[in-house]
């Protein structure tokens, strides 16, 4: 008979955990027979000794058993799914989803909500009139049989035991542990059932893993993870110093996306982005078709209107405003736009993506707990791009208000968030590395 | 406003904390508000990380400061005290506490229960018939004053902060942590209000500390705790790979107590680690008194039946039927006496102190859950002392025994606890160092 303690001081003391152990682990979690305390303790442990990718494994194995698992053995096609590390103005779901759809790929997508700087893919969503999110499982497979899309947010019913130990890391400074987040990513993951996953692991000031090296290791072992249950796995490596888009809220990163599928927004970083990763994932969902072959197949879906289109076909399937894809302005609007001025000259030589993600959070874009309630229409307008130069008095941002309550203390984050130098500073590419 | 989880991430990082930090930390747990998943992440960052000296000494203080602290300035001379941190066959304050008493130094001490492999100070005072361990403070400083000696159980009020965190301990694989022990226990030593304080940190087989550097570690973090706070404090470093007495049990170690300082247990191990502890105390009470002045003392405290009326003296005071003192045969008796004999021929090379321990709780002289009652009647008596010859079939220890419930779990653990070796080896002195 196992006991909580002997697994607690046998990773204290450095020891790998045998897969009866892992399963007792998360049994007892799941039953509620766990005390929080020892998986505290248990947590805490992992988070100095790891666990090696065959515990990382077993401990993804048991969490997906704890739960549901998605079949969509009734969609035909490669059932494709991407997830985001989390970032500052990441909102390229909103433009790969339909792109790779549109390529054929079958978006079969179960997404969270944002806790911090900014909302997440569900509250951006949220921010298009009359969208749901709250599909049935029925409806949910019913909409990508037909149109090959469909985001909804997931159950509580798909892996448990992530909930429950995802709400103790947080109270208990056991978040950033790479076995621990790679099981509490890939169980979710796996559990939705896609054939073939895009993984954007970011790193940076706005990223969860500050250092390349973490976000590395991370990718590493969730492809790994992946591979060893039989999906195809990737993992791009994008750097997180400044926000990925020039648009951080949640109706405006909706905007942002819409009009980088109507080809408004040519060559920034979202655009890049969004459309490398989207190109992976037509590759995956084509077997034999060249990396090169897909990028272009991506160009031409978005030239020509069809990612648009299936942009406007998802919306309307979720009880969405489809003139929003023809006319973002019916997105919803703030009421103030104030202009966040430039008191220096030189050239804008880095953007902190995190202090511009909490200045969004200050005018109610985030969520500072789980009872906030999130303002679609407000968030920050970035004004100039890295490496642009910069007069006094110009403005940087715009800030698109409503309730002003907290409008100070965005405006002071704001302040150490623009980095002005005397020089322009050449640009690194946003995705780094790809682990293939 | 300070958070428990900045501290626990604090702490985890390797970071020091403020005296703030500690003060909040203490205030939390004693208000009933910290939750014990955070202290159990906290305790494990420490386990880790560990506390430098001034921590451990904001820590003690803090700990001090949550609950009463006795004051015994209205008892005259010099208040000694004597803490060990646990052993087999260890009973010591038995023997110490009515010489120390006898040449003048005030004993004024609060004892706890044990848990684990025998009963602590109180259940073996509790072995005498009638003996009470339940003073109340007026009755426990009056017989102080009286009779110079008294042993009374403490109360919850003294240090609550500790017992709340050393359950927890318990619970969460952080009981072995250096400053958290040296915290635990200058804490209580320190609300006791004792002048002087003599520490016997055990090492080895038997004891909590397995390794000689550790247990030195932890005896000078405790002396150095004591000595800012204005406290004389030594720390003897003793060996526990076998068994301190030769009898293991409650009525059985008073027993060997008695007859120690009776004379009839002369140049045993234990006493010879009780007369030197006995001498410090002796001599930490007396100002200008030279230590071996002091041992010459104890010594003839002993021979002139000075120390054994002392002992009989508290006995009677605390309701106990000193008659025990002329009639050891008085204490409780086992019903059964069982001989556990050897089975091959050569020298007895060491007696595994735990397993001993862990033999005599399967009678039921120790306490497997807090809620296990103990049997002050059985234990264990060895037969043969280390580097004596042993023949096929002689009586290696004799069990003493009711209840036969666990009588072979006892015999088993028995059966690896004896090393039989084939040449005789020299003995090392129990008390490898003292702390001065």
């Amino acid at each position: 008979m196992l006991h909580p303690v002997q697994l607690i001081l046998k990773k204290r003391n450095g020891g790998k955990h045998t897969p009866e152990e892992i399963r007792f682990l998360i049994e007892e979690l799941s039953s509620g027979r766990l005390e929080n305390y020892q998986l505290a303790a248990w947590l805490m442990a992992v988070w100095f000794r790891g666990m090696d990718d065959e515990e990382t494994n077993l401990l993804t194995q048991a969490m997906i058993e704890s739960g549901d698992q998605v079949d969509l053995s009734s969609i035909d096609g490669v059932k494709v799914d991407k997830h985001s590390t989390g970032g500052v103005g990441d909102g390229t779901t909103l433009v790969i989803a339909p792109i790779v759809a549109a390529a054929g790929g079958r978006v079969a997508k179960m997404s969270g909500r944002g806790l911090g700087h900014t909302g997440g893919t569900l509250d951006k969503l949220e921010a298009i009139p009359g969208m749901r999110v709250d599909l049935s499982q029925n409806e949910f497979l019913e909409q990508v049989r037909k149109i090959g899309l469909a985001v909804i947010s997931q159950t509580g019913k798909l892996v448990p035991a992530d909930g429950a130990m995802y709400a103790l890391r947080d109270v208990t400074g056991t978040v950033d542990s790479i076995p621990l987040i790679a099981a509490s990513v890939m169980s979710k993951k796996l559990a939705c059932g896609a054939d073939a996953i895009v993984l954007d692991v970011k790193f940076g000031h706005g990223a969860f893993m500050k250092e390349f090296e973490d976000a590395r290791k991370l990718a590493e072992t969730m492809v790994a993870i992946g591979r060893l249950r039989g999906r195809q796995v990737r993992a791009a490596l994008s750097s997180m110093e400044e926000p990925l888009g020039s648009q951080i809220g949640n109706a405006l990163e909706v905007d942002e996306g819409i009009r980088i599928l109507r080809g408004e927004r040519k060559g920034t970083g979202l655009e890049k982005v969004a459309y490398e990763l989207a190109a992976h994932l037509v590759q995956m969902s084509n077997q034999g078709l060249e990396l090169e072959a897909a990028r272009q197949q991506v160009a031409q879906i978005v030239s020509s209107g069809q990612a648009l289109q299936k942009l406007g076909d998802m919306i309307e399937a979720q009880g969405g405003d489809r003139r929003v894809c023809d006319d973002p302005l019916r997105l919803p609007q703030a009421a103030h736009k104030i202009a966040f001025k430039a008191e220096k000259a030189g050239y804008l030589g880095g953007l902190a993506a995190e202090t511009i993600g909490t200045a969004a959070m200050w005018l109610g874009a985030g969520r500072r707990t789980k009872a906030d309630k999130i303002d679609p229409a407000v968030g920050i307008v970035l004004e100039v791009e890295k490496g642009q130069p910069v007069q006094v008095g110009q403005t940087l941002a715009t800030l698109h208000v409503n309730d002003q309550t907290h409008l100070q203390a965005a405006e002071r984050a704001l302040h150490g968030a623009f980095h002005i130098v005397p020089e322009a500073r050449s640009q690194e590419p946003l995705i780094r590395e790809m682990i293939l």
